[in-house]
């Protein structure tokens, strides 16, 4: 039996005793720089740690500039409006994705329009959406409308599935001829590259994401990326309640957002992201050692980072091979039955209520993926 | 002078010194139940502190059910959601209050309609309110439309201005008779009875605030009250992402928002709420400390509690009379230069260009007492 098979090696793999799908870990100077930021009575929305963790987390990610936020679905509405969405616009994201990316355009009041993933990398197919497009856009001055629903087609969001690079440098091309503003929905990929370059600064905006299930967390937090000043500063101007600086007045001069990260996060943040060389060390190692017991598995395979890619390997995920897809919850089941915490992928967009009656590319291949793709325990510290 | 005479009475009341406006105070467990969060790995959107915060606060207000979130605007924002509005229904607010409020209907893709406040209590006028309703709005089916926009008028939200309750029982019969539901903005006046019974908890729905710069802070965050325990479960459904219960699989049912407060911010905000009765105390000592020191300046007097309320005095507030309104800037100008942290009202709502095409009722005290009223410095722990 396969599911045999796959629990023994996950034991080898791991050893005895329960796994949760991803623990976070403070082994460095969390405890410190929150005491730290309590006893500075800064904890809300002005501090240094706010100041800090952008200057690092922009020097850690080549980005030129980072705002920090309360969450990544925030980061990504704010990100979103600032690449040009308005009401009614279109927005196309992947359809395997986590719900916080359709989400944040419905938040905007935009519509999400769904489009297919590669086997190979779980992420967007520049191939496939360049062959749609062509069907369904059609130019009306200097941008494209979609001719089924009338709808401006305003920006493309490619999203790092599980932390794996997609194919940013076909994405780039197709957002480049059908004039989308490329924004990164990179929450899931603190730490991974692509082509040498980090995942997130590649489009005009990128977000991350430091929820508690994240490679690094804040509790709650997100940042925007970007190598533009000037959206940078409008980032943080229209997340901090566009007020206007003055020694006393209240001039707001947009409607903005209470986003911002409060001190006490980002003193979390801080000490979390020195310790993101060693977590990235320990999920390749556990990736190596998932291999190693997975090999003689001939129904599975593990994903591994698409080449030309440095994965962060956030989630650790094996993908069933078609023949045994039927397999999969009789796995879940058996491996959550024994203290093994599996998950699978994210019921598709496109599959959800509040999301159903939005715009799609046909999804053979994310229809297919979704019911063959497990997470496995991927805490950093088992490896 | 009278500048004189007021930076005299603040010296007297407050010593030597810088003060600002109002400091947070953590003497009490907040190192203590923050470490042991961060001990617990459980820092993030899940926790004891999330649960024991929500419980202790609805035990606190005496809401049956509390609801912790990212902060007040968020709390407001899916409270008047909660309350039946939809996107072009118009919901009336004071023009006097702090930007979130007007955000959080606009968030909705709703509209702000403002309304008077009086000069006793800073919070809407009830009758200033009917006789404008009595003109503008006409009945439409079970509910009222603004015969002069053609929207539905569908919520009401008092706030209570400084942490001063506004004459509840009078807004009450207002939004009864005009089918309006009541939404509270109690995000200043946590600890403020009116009636004896906590403000927040009046309306369908209340909404409180924990930024950095409230009576108690969680960092930032805020929370919902209500009574209704559809509304608290569907309101803890909506902020988690509307994830339907299931072991593994990744249903949701509604567009939702990734607004939980995260545990560690939960673990500050339990320390926080200890210390409550403290601050309540502290700064009713401390109001009559300014009362002492201001008795003989014939040109201001100090905000106090309206009869039948207990206030929380958030925010000391002085008001100016008439004669010396145009001193105001003068004296805002002193006391910050003398390190005496004071500030002006906000500037009011249809001022602000983002909603200065928005439905107003006349508004004649409001814009007198936006010329008079200066907040003093107001942190627990002064007096």
């Amino acid at each position: 039996m396969v599911v045999d098979s796959i629990i023994n090696a996950l034991r080898n793999a791991l050893g005895e005793g329960n796994f949760p799908l991803h623990e976070p870990r403070f082994t460095g100077n969390e405890q410190h720089y929150v005491q730290e930021c309590i006893a500075s009575t800064y904890v809300s929305s002005v501090g240094a740690y706010v100041d800090r963790f952008e200057s690092e987390l922009a020097a850690y990610t080549g980005a030129r500039r980072a705002v920090a936020v309360v969450n990544g679905t925030a980061a990504l509405q704010v990100a979103l409006q600032l690449g040009g969405v308005k009401e009614n616009d279109e927005v196309i994201i992947p359809a395997l994705t986590f719900v916080a990316t359709a989400n944040a355009v419905q938040h905007l009041g935009a519509v999400p329009h769904f489009a297919d993933s590669e086997e190979y990398t779980l992420g967007l197919d520049p191939r496939a959406l360049r062959d749609w497009l062509k069907s369904v856009a059609e130019p009306a001055g200097d941008e494209y409308r979609n001719r089924q629903t009338g709808r401006r087609i305003k920006a493309l969001v490619p999203m790092h599935t599980f932390g794996h690079p997609c194919d940013l440098e076909g994405l780039l091309a197709v957002a480049h001829d059908y004039r989308l503003n490329l924004v990164e929905d990179a929450a899931e990929s603190l730490g991974s590259l692509y082509h040498g370059q980090h995942t997130g600064t590649f489009g005009l905006l990128g977000t991350v994401s430091f929820n508690g299930n994240k490679i690094i967390t804040t509790g709650g937090g997100g940042a925007i990326l970007t190598n533009d000043d000037r959206l940078a500063d409008h980032a943080k101007h229209l997340t901090t309640t566009a007020k206007l600086p003055h020694r006393w007045d209240y001039e707001h001069d947009e409607v903005g957002y209470n986003f911002r990260m409060p001190n006490l996060n980002a003193a979390l943040g801080c000490a979390q992201l020195e310790q993101l060389p060693e977590f990235l060390a320990s999920k390749r190692r556990l990736m190596g050692r998932y291999q190693a017991a997975m090999k003689d598995i001939a129904e599975v395979r593990l994903m591994t980072e698409p080449s030309n890619s440095d994965s962060n390997y956030w989630l650790q995920t094996l993908v069933l091979v078609d023949a045994i897809a039927d397999q999969r919850d009789g796995i879940l089941q058996a491996t959550n039955d024994a203290g093994l915490m599996t998950r699978p992928a994210w019921r598709l967009m496109h599959q959800l209520a509040p999301h159903q009656e939005c715009p799609r590319a046909p999804l053979p291949v994310v229809e297919s993926l979704a019911q063959r793709l497990i997470n496995l325990p991927s805490s950093a510290g088992l490896a």
